[in-house]
């Protein structure tokens, strides 16, 4: 039982301690591999081309929370995404950031900033502005805590429409209705068939006039060019994008220098080196133990 | 027993129903006083010259919660400030959001987005951070428990330093210990003669090197010239400001293109017109009982 690393040296430098701590094997690059048979993990973002090479491989594991990235795997092989605390704590803290932003006329102040423009604005209290929360994961959850606690009326929305503490919940259904009651809109879907393309014009016409779009899930999910028609028309204010399609956004891309758009370069999480390490162990464990992998995806689900 | 109102016709329009409506005199103006010893209080940001005209003048109350603006008033003329719990939790909410925006590198990705750079940077663990508040008033307090909630690890420095529950207090005697582990620096101080000037190099000295610092206090605390030289060896990495001096900030500035900067107009809170008439009442109701006025003011202290 083995782990074949393929990641940065920088992270290598701090897992090979803690593999070595927990009597673990890993193995650094392909290039290293003496015996394919006795690689049973790959880590990695992008997996190896020919996988049929590892004969006894249990599981991939993603090096992030994201997988939609990752392309079918051999039959018999499982899909893990990683966990770890911290990345789910990175993305809750950007999303409270970007609503706060949105909420607080931020990208109209770095616009007036930039022209030397000291002009006051209304200011709004977060109680009684309405925030949408998509996706109700871990993350969602979380976030949904933390909007709430400042005061925002936060609900969400998911397709299993499992009750979350403290806020309401709507279905797959009723999209309508919750976008329909959404002023600040949090997108923390995975990219799955049914969510690819999901944002376009017709989905804007379901948001109050004026409303505002905070995107954390995947680019692919938002057609740009209905955003810009829907920010052109008032539909929408403002949004703040940490995720694009493509990625990068090219140099020349309008997005870039619309002062209504706030963009980071998919930086709401990163996965700290210790905390993957230690999922990774933990992975190791369970598939010795044959119990449930933690962080194993449903490939039929797509997340 | 009237309030003379001195402030914008808009306000007005939403006081004079609720002050109808208790039975409470309201002066629109000076010109509109018939009888100056009917007026014992003054709604104001800034008091007219002649106070003396009002010979039964109980109370001038200011139209917002700082009240370093204020000329000295005469003698058995109490100053109010406007309390209203939506005035402390608008300045909680920029606060938190200027503190995720410095912890997580905003103003340098407003600087890339400008130059069209998508360019990833190291993402930080709020866990772990240490945020200083200065000043720990009920928006101190309110900043204290978002930021703990969010995982960042929070001191706070006060002159009496009296307990706050969650976070270790420095008192005024302990300034270097408490900004020696400020990561994140957020000042609420009110303006005193002993916080004119209070950031200066010296200060600065004190602080990590590569700290950011959150201005929601008064201009006149911060030296722009101390905070140039500070950014340009790196000891302050960044800040967000949404006071200067002076206000608003000349257009030929030059903090306003430092891209290590973020500026607002003095926008952290607004009084809210009905919390604001709201309290004006609390104000009358009080002084017809004798009771101790909500939001008076210890000129001796300053705040």
């Amino acid at each position: 039982m083995a782990l074949l690393f393929l990641s940065s040296a920088e992270r290598a430098a701090i897992w090979a301690p803690l593999f070595e701590a927990a009597g673990e094997e890993m193995i650094l690059g392909e290039a290293a591999v003496t015996d394919p048979a006795a690689v049973t993990h790959i880590l990695c973002w992008q997996p190896p081309q020919d996988l049929l090479r590892y004969p006894n491989l249990k599981a991939v594991i993603s090096t992030g929370a994201g997988v939609d990235h990752m392309p079918a795997l051999p039959e018999g092989v499982s899909l893990v995404r990683t966990l770890a605390p911290g990345i789910e704590e990175m993305v809750r803290d950007w999303v409270v950031m970007a609503t706060l932003m949105l909420h607080r006329d931020m990208p109209a102040y770095i616009a007036q900033q930039r022209a030397a423009a000291w002009t006051v604005r209304p200011v709004a209290l977060a109680r009684g502005t309405r925030v949408g929360i998509m996706g109700l994961g871990r993350i969602g959850q979380l976030a949904a805590k933390s909007l709430t606690g400042l005061g925002f009326d936060v609900a969400g929305w998911s397709r299993s429409a499992r009750p979350v503490a403290g806020i309401e919940v709507f279905g797959a259904a009723a999209l309508e209705a919750f976008l329909g009651r959404s002023d600040i809109l949090i997108c923390l879907l995975p990219l799955t068939a049914e969510t690819r393309g999901l944002m376009d014009a017709r989905f804007f016409a379901m948001l109050p006039h004026g409303a505002r779009l905070v995107q954390a899930g995947r680019g692919a999910q938002l057609d740009m060019e209905a955003l810009r028609h829907a920010l052109d028309t008032g539909q929408l204010a403002s949004a703040m994008l940490d995720v694009t399609e493509p990625e990068p956004l090219p140099a020349d891309h309008w997005a870039w220098s619309d002062p209504r758009l706030v963009i980071t370069p998919h930086v709401a999480a990163q996965t700290d080196a210790v905390e993957g390490a230690r999922h990774a162990l933990n992975v190791l464990r369970a598939s010795r133990e044959g119990a449930e992998l933690p962080g194993l995806v449903d490939v039929s689900r797509g997340y």
